[in-house]
């Protein structure tokens, strides 16, 4: 296989974005990371789209020709990637290995999601798409309300209280606040998070990741390549891992555990032959507070049940033993679903660049991105190295 | 890059089952596949799921992990992959460049599509999002009224009867009757095409591909894996290649062309290290009638405006100079959109291995799928070569 590296990024802000459309979008950002990467559109030989509800909420499918058309490249590859929320992570998969293979110098991944036009009623029923429609949507279950069966589930089981586990979004907003792609810049306190309305018991409106419009994209390139551009700093995706696991919690051994987060993060830590210590920062999935400290617990990084205490301990601060979420996560950055593999990704390329800011974290050198979709059915694990 | 195999196929016949989901078909389509190739289904390391409208249609996004929940292998890598009508033909490509990139030995690829229960007004809005939502669908436009512009427009520029063109269904179910995949076995006339309902002026119903359900899949694999299988043939996946063009057809130069054609088949011709004239066959996506006549042009096997010739003097028979559609075609064998790029490819196998049937082209060693999204927004060439 051949070395693929990430050799640009770019994105629109999350937000109501009224006025943009999908195209808008996906070309604000293709643009930015096109400019970032130092290269000419003509380079791009293939695209990837990482969408998840364009179809049902925008009524547009076929987002590859529709972005090749907008850039202004058609002719070349180009098409869309879809694995619920991990649809972000997937596509750069995708065009992982179509670069690994020798198949292309130079591709862009561009994912984009537009819900805020969409009603209520749609965007739920567009969300519960990502689990089983037969067997668990058809009943009326709505995707907070799996995840409320979880968090309670941890509660009872842990003996963890509301106020641990929702202290990840305060963590969260702290970060957001000096992110320029973040939906909410701005701190939150904890009894704000409590006080917020509930949306499915025991899950708080403030525990949850915000609806929002935005596209991030990235520019991957081989070995060639990277030696016809002009930068300082080198990262290479060194490892790419998709791992699926039973569609609905209603088939797992434990609906608290993740597996396909332990899967892909085992796949991707043997392509990049290196081990979890020699991780420098993660960005995990927090569309709820609970996920994020199970997330941290499917890593590896504190036992079953434990997850909270690294949030409550500073751990997971950018000076703690694993820097999390470092630029707002799904909660104070937002996650517009199916871009949002693709902002994570962006984000550990900023820390690796070294461009992080107020939340540098020093001296890092790789960092991981976890995208899921669903509630565990899909999890990817993007690995990003820092060659420079 | 790695040498790609296509070591088994299967597939559902199409037809309206309304006992079957989209899981059903999906299972049963790769269960064939994974039969046929003697293999196991733990030899699966990834999957490619090939579908367009799961989510309108059906209220179910997230297939990859459904596929693999199903098939009762959670833990590999699975996602789908959309590209309109074409999504069976990038989900194919995507597979493909996974394999020759050295990361798996051995995946699968299904395409599913499941139409038959949407009601029509759904149906004909999901299938127009093949096409731009803002600026063409908004108007009312339904995609077989736009083919209906196409049709009028060959017609009349190069003084063609439509009788000439209709001839194209005739084809098809002549060759469709021999298929056991196939929606509709049985012969048509010309005079029952041409008295058949109009749909939009011109376009008669019996020149429209059928709305069905159905399932294909493929196992691709590498050099290592064939080795371990005991196959009396052997078929190469030699050249896969994806080509865009504008999305939709008021941007293009010529609406009588779909250039992307052109474009998918240089480069799947260059990646086999093959000529045009090396082909032995080939699978062309005749949605209407007309796109059938105009891919034989754009595909170089007659002069624009002469592509119903070789249909009238029997060039694209068995016997012929390109014998084309050799299994019923989009017309007869059926059109379950995502699903249709997987039949054909699995068809040209059949032809490979000599296991047509009465269908049988006589010493067929190279074949080619064509598959297309939108009207020509997305184009996939794939082309198997027999190694033995």
């Amino acid at each position: 296989m051949e070395k693929v590296y990430v050799v640009g990024g770019g994105a629109t802000k999350i937000d109501e974005h009224w006025d943009l459309s999908l195209r808008d979008l996906m070309v604000q950002a293709s643009e930015r990371a096109i400019n970032d990467a130092g290269i000419e559109k003509r380079d791009i030989e293939a695209i990837y789209v990482g969408n998840m509800s364009s179809g049902p909420l925008q009524g547009q499918e076929h987002l590859g020709s529709l972005i090749s058309t907008w850039l202004g490249i058609p002719g070349v590859s180009a098409y869309k990637v879809e694995a619920a929320c991990a649809s972000g992570g997937v596509a750069l998969h995708s065009a992982f290995t179509s670069v690994a293979s020798g198949l292309y110098d130079c591709v862009l991944v561009v994912g984009v999601e537009k819900m805020s036009d969409a009603i209520t009623s749609d965007l739920t029923s567009a969300l519960i798409m990502a689990d089983d429609q037969e067997y668990v949507a058809f009943t009326g279950a709505s995707f907070v309300g799996l995840n409320a069966l979880v968090y309670r589930a941890y509660m009872e089981r842990y003996h963890v209280k509301q106020e641990d586990i929702a202290l990840f979004a305060v963590h969260d907003h702290k970060y957001g606040v000096n992110n320029p792609y973040a939906q909410f810049r701005k701190e939150i306190k904890l009894e704000t998070i409590l006080s917020s309305p509930l949306v499915a018991d025991p899950i708080r409106l403030f525990e949850c990741a915000p609806v929002g419009d935005g596209a991030a994209a990235l520019i991957l390139c081989n070995e060639k390549k990277v030696r016809t551009l002009k930068h300082g700093s080198l990262i290479e995706l060194a490892g790419s891992a998709v791992a699926t696991d039973a569609l609905s919690i209603n088939y797992r051994e434990d609906i608290l555990t993740l597996k396909a987060t332990r899967v892909a993060f085992e796949k991707a830590l043997k392509m990049a032959r290196i081990e979890r210590k020699d991780v420098d920062l993660i960005e995990v999935h927090d569309a709820f507070t609970i996920l994020g400290v199970i997330h941290l617990e499917d890593l590896g990084y504190a036992r079953k049940g434990e997850g909270w205490r690294l949030v409550k301990e500073g751990e997971i601060e950018i000076d703690g033993k694993i820097p999390t979420n470092t630029m707002g996560g799904l909660k104070a950055r937002g996650h517009p679903v199916g871009a949002t593999g693709i902002y994570q990704v962006l984000e550990v390329l900023m820390q690796l660049r070294g461009e992080a800011g107020k939340n540098q974290v020093s001296e890092a050198e790789i960092g991981l991105a976890q995208n899921v979709g669903g509630l565990g059915g899909t999890v990817t694990v993007n690995l990003l190295r820092k060659v420079r």
